[in-house]
């Protein structure tokens, strides 16, 4: 009889091979891998802190129909993301049957060999789940049992993850028009779990965002007054701000397309805004007014000190098929080639001298590492360099990171790890994952002479907890 | 008295030193290093398999002379082409005597040290005709001798080689207008080997290509139908495509400066094809032409099955000089910066959601692996990522290939290994290393507990021999 | 009782850890660290050798206050400039006590943790000055004591310091105006150290840069004839090139934003000049201008045989309140995107092919290496490659560049190490960290069978001193 083959996650894991860069790296390691986790950037819904009975459905519910990583390798492969349970804008037949779904699954698991979903998935089934056979088509069946088992039991509300997960403060991303009904509830429900919101103003900034007449119009009814003008429109974010930091929030964040920043005149932005409000505006319009917004928005946070994050570079919707048929963030944004040392140059010609912002980069293209970004945060007192983002977020990601920022930047102007993630169960493995990379990144310093161990000793509890907590304004 | 220096390949070469890699990687390559060679995409010349007694001529005939890997870098550095006996166009006078170019290498082979040319070569010395010197100036005459003893034996004509490379399956690269006399004698010889063709348009679907408007009435002459609309130059195609397949091609090739792809109205692709026939089309005629082309060469792909292949990025025949002196693939096509996202999204949207199509992409922009290329591949059912291409096919060029592919598109949406070459009997030496690569990449995987050995094992003998042959249908 | 921190740079420093690689690394370091240093291309100021008797002045002095490497890293963190000494335009009042900016530094000399900066000044405190403790602020006055005591000694005398380091030959980078008193007084002093100068015309050849004007009237006044002509300006650059030549100089040096050239009509140069005479040039003027005298410098070096360097991507004064105040290289120097392929083709159409000409290519996009500059150089007979500048000068930056340059160009279109450095005391520790860089490269190819301990002692020796002495013409 062919035994069942197993994955257990070998404890040295992600290390470098050499016996003394992992003896080194295994002693970094041990020093940060039950420190809490501090959560400054994601996308982990708010409701399921607010209600303590919350359940994550079935196991495809949980692990497999809300995640883009996971559905797009598959449909990549030309399996119908209706035959994975995506759900159709138009309402459309989709699979129901969730083992159906999951056994498709498990019969394409080999799709993810070294990919980090793969890894955080493994370690995920084996550690929250209590998982040791290997996801194949024919264990599948029995993964799902173990694991919807697992999902009834109280140990599995969000409240108790998030304890047993060691967390110590989760940041939510929440769009500027949202009254954060569910953060209010968790602040009123006496439950000690910190759930920070962010303020995301994209929505109402973004010309060019779907649905953005509908968002100033919501905008104007959160804040009783009507956004009818640029003027306005700042006091509105203003007004907004100032209730997102009421609720807790330390940081804002901002998604462009790309880098631009431009200050325009009162007259221009406020054509380019009348425009928007007729539905004339063009892209170019698009493009300058976001840059002249994220300008207003660098000029706010050294007023009220919200820590500002910029993600730049993702095509979003490069697939119009899948866009129409399935909505955003299914899988279908593609990066394109970044900028930043012209087009941040107006924003931080006004503001990047001022210690008071913090103005935190994320990039999709890594050339811009070693050649802008590094150099930019390696000089400017308000430039922080986010960690890498993405479809970077990953073994070799982390190590090119690491690889072209830090010699230039240092590491005091990073700003340590965001799980950027959606998907809550799998938070400890990517703070796991990242934590490892920077004990072997570490290892490697000190097994060559670069770094002495009281150096890598400081700069491991930097990485893992020390540099986000202080850079979100998280202590 | 000095002992001649002797270059012995190593068995453990290319792998890792630490022991625990290697060792794991001596296991993988073990697994494959007999497997066939699946060799789908290259330049190698048909006639060789069609005449039994097609002989390589001197060894500078073979492997000076046409490779233009070896003679860029000797001209680097300040020797003649001339002298290298490199024809003129002109007729010009070149040299002539074989030993004289054979020693100018000899004593210039040290600009190869390090250069995955130089391993080649080495390896082709040693295993193929059973060079134990290094080539130096003191060696270079009697190797000369060697190696054109070995040329004139029957174990040296190129059908022999073959069997003996163990070859599965050699495609090579054929223009539209090409009658296929060679491959149809190797057909009707009788001969098992397995030489097929590759459908490549460019010649008449790039406005710009040196000799378009000859090539147009080849296509004429050739379908036996003129071409003189855009209409007739896409029936000729079809046609063209039908005959390709009969003589057992599986895909078609084609190469652009960029990835620009973009539908024209049927009015705007007959202006600019007049203009063209007229000699009076623009830059940006052959741009817009050559996107248009694209689609509907994508198009044809769906409704015949060829499997599309795209080579962008370089520009070809940079140096004036040269070019006009000795003609086109002579070293000089240095390579731009590319961009896939935008300038791919009109075809995805149009094709890439149809499983159909497979739409293998090559680069000569590294910067687009992990910015574009990977997110693409790991979305679009279309779309496969080809190998390392050109000067980046060698062992940094794959190891940064694995590195910032494989994370985000998995390694099922890549192809396997293409050996692009002209140069027949370097084939072997281009598969054994890419092969050791991928074993000690995969051996690294499991070192550090990304993939199990179970795993590494199947992905071994996906990478040297199952994804080349699934990807180009040539099962 | 806590002992103090020390800092002694290990032998093995910057070497793999795998031992068989670190084994060949150290053979084959040994083999060149006590060679002589030859130093083709930097920043230092020749006065120092000029005057015999010249003294360094204070520890802050010599290491902080003239060294934008050290001083933007401690303002990123939010330290003014003012307190770290940097002398303003306006004369306004900085920090003048020595000692106090001095433990700024040292109770930041965390900030360097793995960057180079870190490890060059470690190694210069250890080996200059004979500095064991670590640099803290705790040992900070400690420190400033006993460098300060060396200082005051005859052994720290520049002249002392060049000889005691194993100079060969030191090139400085002068001003097309400047009429080297300080070459002169070290040729005249029948000293034997060989300090050259390096012609740099980009004052009177960029019209965009600052002072542009002035910098056109001194160059009438230091040649006696009024540069009141394009063609007048080419005769007086070459007017100076030759006094250069005179002077020692072998080489030229050229910085421009582009690596954009192109001839101009003779009309359009003298259009353009005029214009820029009065004070009317455009951007484009200033581009094409450039690009039109960068290819006017490429003749003139095929005629005069000088050396010439291009260091292309830098945008200068990205910070204007930082330049407003402090003025020229003052750490707000950030790169842009870099493209060589199209911006050379017609220099290199028109010079490229002619072997009398040495044109050495320095960038600060990485993502040119692969792509445009090994292809180039590994093609045209002019073109060399200058080694990894400023950013990525340093470990990890030396790496990326002999991985992504060597298998494509070949060791022998490089052009060996430069130290690029305004701090003279530096120099034998960039130089070293280089050596051990390209040992423990080397060793890497041996160790996996690339190239044979043969090739390597060849290649350790080009690498630290004979590509650098043969390429800059210092033999």
């Amino acid at each position: 009889m062919k035994s069942r083959p197993q994955i257990i996650p070998r404890d040295d894991r992600y290390f470098d091979p050499n016996p003394a860069q992992k003896e080194i790296a295994q002693r970094l390691y041990a020093l940060v891998k039950d420190a809490p986790l501090v959560c400054p950037h994601g996308h982990v819904d708010p409701r399921m802190f607010a209600d303590p009975d919350y359940s994550f459905g079935s196991p495809t519910e949980l692990l497999i129909i809300p995640d883009h990583y996971i559905y797009r390798m598959l449909y990549s492969q030309g399996i119908p993301m209706e035959s994975l349970g995506v759900p159709r804008r138009d309402g459309g037949e989709v699979e129901r049957d969730h083992r159906k779904i999951w056994q498709i699954f498990g019969e394409n698991f080999h799709l993810f060999r070294g990919t980090p979903t793969g890894l955080w998935l493994a370690h995920e089934l084996y550690s929250v789940f209590g998982i040791r056979d290997k996801l194949t088509g024919e264990s599948a069946q029995n993964i799902y049992d173990q694991i919807a088992e697992s999902l009834k039991s109280p140990e599995f509300r969000p409240r108790r993850l998030y304890e047993r997960f060691n967390i110590e403060v989760l940041c939510t991303t929440d769009a500027a028009t949202d009254p954060l009904p569910h953060h209010r509830a968790i602040r009123e429900s006496g439950w000690q779990g910190r759930v920070l919101p962010t303020f995301r103003p994209d929505g109402v900034v973004n010309l060019d965002i779907v649905g953005w007449r509908k968002n100033v119009d919501a905008l104007s009814q959160v804040t009783g007054s009507a956004v009818n003008s640029v003027q306005a429109l700042i006091r509105a974010l203003e007004n907004r701000r100032a209730y997102f930091q009421e609720m807790g929030a330390t940081a804002t964040d901002h998604a462009a397309l790309t880098a631009y920043t431009s200050e325009l005149s009162e007259r221009e932005a406020e054509a380019i805004f009348q425009r928007a409000l007729k539905g004339e505006a063009t892209a170019d319009d698009a493009t300058r007014f976001t840059g002249h917004l994220l300008m207003e928005n660098a000029r706010m946070s050294i007023e009220d000190g919200l820590v500002m994050q910029l993600h730049v570079g993702s095509y979003r919707n490069h697939n119009d098929l899948v866009f129409r048929r399935f909505g955003l963030d299914k899988g279908c944004d593609i990066p394109i080639q970044g900028e930043f040392t012209r087009s941040l140059r107006p924003l931080l010609n006004k503001y990047g001298n001022d210690p008071r912002l913090t103005l935190i980069l994320f990039t999709l293209d890594e050339t811009t590492y070693s050649r802008e970004l590094a150099p930019l945060a390696g000089h400017y007192p308000a430039v922080k360099l986010g960690p890498p983002w993405w479809f970077h977020d990953s073994l070799n990601g982390m190590a090119r990171y690491r690889d072209q920022v830090i010699e230039t930047a240092g590491l005091y102007n990073t700003v340590g790890f965001n799980d950027d993630t959606r998907a809550f169960p799998s938070i400890p493995a990517r703070h796991d994952l990242a934590r490892r990379v920077d004990a072997n990144w570490l290892a490697g310093l000190v097994v060559r002479g670069i770094v002495d161990m009281d150096d890598a000793t400081e700069m491991i509890h930097d990485t893992a907890y020390r540099l986000a907590k202080k850079a979100y304004k998280l202590g």
